[in-house]
């Protein structure tokens, strides 16, 4: 029975090491007095001719009835036939903007220590319409679509994030240079939205020239928002400049008020079940999952005990140069709670 | 009259900076004794209707002609009904592969310094075929179109490069996971020229996880090849590893064996005739014009020369943090030849 003081969330523990990592977001939230009860739902063995997937069916309705959820890694399994398992997450709960928020975690030395950005990622459409086709012999073509409706969308998400986050300035990327007509369509809702918001700035920024201005001095950006594909390679580029996928938090908004936060990593079946993980990303994705909730004070306690695990560097996992298994990453961090 | 000993080569000196960077090249193969006599082409004022841009028919037939140019930063004119400058080149000259080495400068810092890879893009079509449609409004479609011939030219060039230069990999950078079709058959191409090269190591690269690997550790990579967009967004990339387009040389290959090299960096109109530009790009431009030509020596030479400067660091330019005039930045070079 559940308890009518508890929020409901849906959890997909995933697969390879997204068990343990899951693990560990279900301790310290015990700890830290989270009022969520989870609702877990495991990838299927078998598709599931309702979702065309290994995902069940249940597990969808889940998400659509709790609006909320953390996802571990999820391996798709090789075959014809069926789809990405994130894709279809995707498509089937209208997650239109994919949320990063990336910083230089302190006491983690990267080559950069001055990064603290955001990248929005519209998360539906353009290059991942999925249409191609080969009509002449080896001429195939694929279709960007981009849209009105979804540019208005994640630009609107963007320029409200910025302002509801105290960000200043939000960099539109883009190559409407060359692609004139789609990315051109994208700039104008971008434009559109950045007039209902006088106080942030608004700027646009080629995407070949926005890669080289990231490696050279990412501190030059605050928020970016993004057409599907650039997204796709900035935020994990991004993800590279604070050690990689494994320390990156990342958040799916859906219509009608959905998040659903992931690890975006792996799920590294060569080190699952061996107590090796490293639970930071999924961690710091439930962190942006509270935050979704409002619940900010929990969010703040256990972002700080997560970074404050790290920069003391006492209990590392292997992944960041140390020695600490999961658990005892887990738990010097529900030390500092 | 012309010198039957000399090598006829297009020059483009380019607007803005354009022509004082030209003038510093012009000086240095005179001390290095190049046996190359220049074809001077500028940028027409008014469009030329038998290449439907600012191009005049003359120069690209110079080009044709002499099978080797170099060329400064173009800035299009704004305006509708012509093409951009550097796609016009592009199309007409069937400029197949652009070749962007880069190597982190020996004393002049950035983040990295193990940088010293190769960029091989192919430069004819993919997401630039120029074909954008709106049929339903508010929602437009691009063609992104990739071939098979085009894909093996360029898979055939880089491993050719590859063997010819001494290098030990070749990595093709994709989204196959996503366009099945179109980067799957550029994949496919590039396997099939793999294995014609059994002595180069060849893997594939999903291009997020490229960029991210390429800001964590770039040293990973040797010569990576990819289709247009994705070696536009690289290339700029990897040329911010290094300091930026100021000091990345670039070449564009041909079909007939055109070579034009050139500087990729803009025409700064902001500093042009000031004697403050950097001349670095298109001198290193020209050494690759010259390797093309296999004058190996004459580029070895002017390579040591352009880099001992750098690294000795008395003369150097704004951009570089100096104070040194182009002219300034020239005469040290010319001084080490
Ligand atoms: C796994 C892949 C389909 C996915 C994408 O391309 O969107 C991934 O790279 C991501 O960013 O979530
Ligand atoms: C200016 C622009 C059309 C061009 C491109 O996108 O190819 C540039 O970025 C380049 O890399 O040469």
């Amino acid at each position: 029975e559940s308890n009518s003081n508890l929020i409901r969330a849906t959890l997909f523990p995933g697969d390879g090491i997204g068990p343990e990592i899951a693990e560990s977001v279900r301790q310290i939230f015990k700890v830290a007095e989270v009022p969520i009860e989870w609702e877990e739902h495991y990838v299927g063995k078998e598709i599931d001719p309702r979702t065309n997937s290994f995902l069940t069916w249940e597990s969808l309705e889940s998400v659509r009835r709790n609006k909320v959820g953390l996802k571990g890694p999820m391996a798709t399994p090789i075959g014809k036939g069926h789809r990405s398992l994130n894709l279809t997450l995707r498509k089937e709960l209208n997650l239109y903007a994919n949320v990063r928020p990336c910083y230089s975690l302190p006491g983690y030395k990267t080559r950069y220590d001055d990064v603290n950005l955001i990248t929005i990622r519209e998360n539906t459409e353009g290059e991942y319409s999925g249409l191609e086709h080969q009509v002449v012999r080896g001429v195939v073509e694929s279709l960007k679509i981009i849209t009105r409706q979804a540019s208005l969308r994640v630009a609107e998400y963007a320029f409200h994030y910025a302002k509801t986050h105290g960000r200043e300035r939000v960099s539109a990327i883009h190559k409407a240079n060359i692609m004139q007509k789609t990315d051109g369509l994208f700039l104008k809702c971008c434009r559109e939205v950045a007039e209902k918001y006088p106080e942030i700035k608004y700027e646009e920024v080629v995407i070949d020239n926005c890669c080289m201005m990231l490696v050279k001095n990412p501190a030059l950006f605050d928020v970016l928002v993004m057409p599907n594909l650039y997204g796709d390679i900035i935020s994990d580029l991004c993800a590279g400049l604070i050690g990689g996928l494994g320390l990156t938090p990342s958040c799916n908004i859906g219509e009608g008020g959905i998040a659903l936060a992931e690890a975006v990593h792996g799920s590294a079946p060569d080190i699952a079940g061996k107590n090796l993980a490293n639970p930071t990303a999924l961690l710091l994705s439930s962190v942006s999952m509270l935050r979704h909730l409002e619940l900010h004070d929990k969010a703040d306690r256990i972002q700080d005990a997560i970074l404050k695990t790290i920069a003391e560097g006492k209990y590392r996992t292997g992944d960041l140069g140390g020695t600490a298994s999961t658990t005892e990453f887990t738990n010097a961090i529900c030390d500092h709670l």
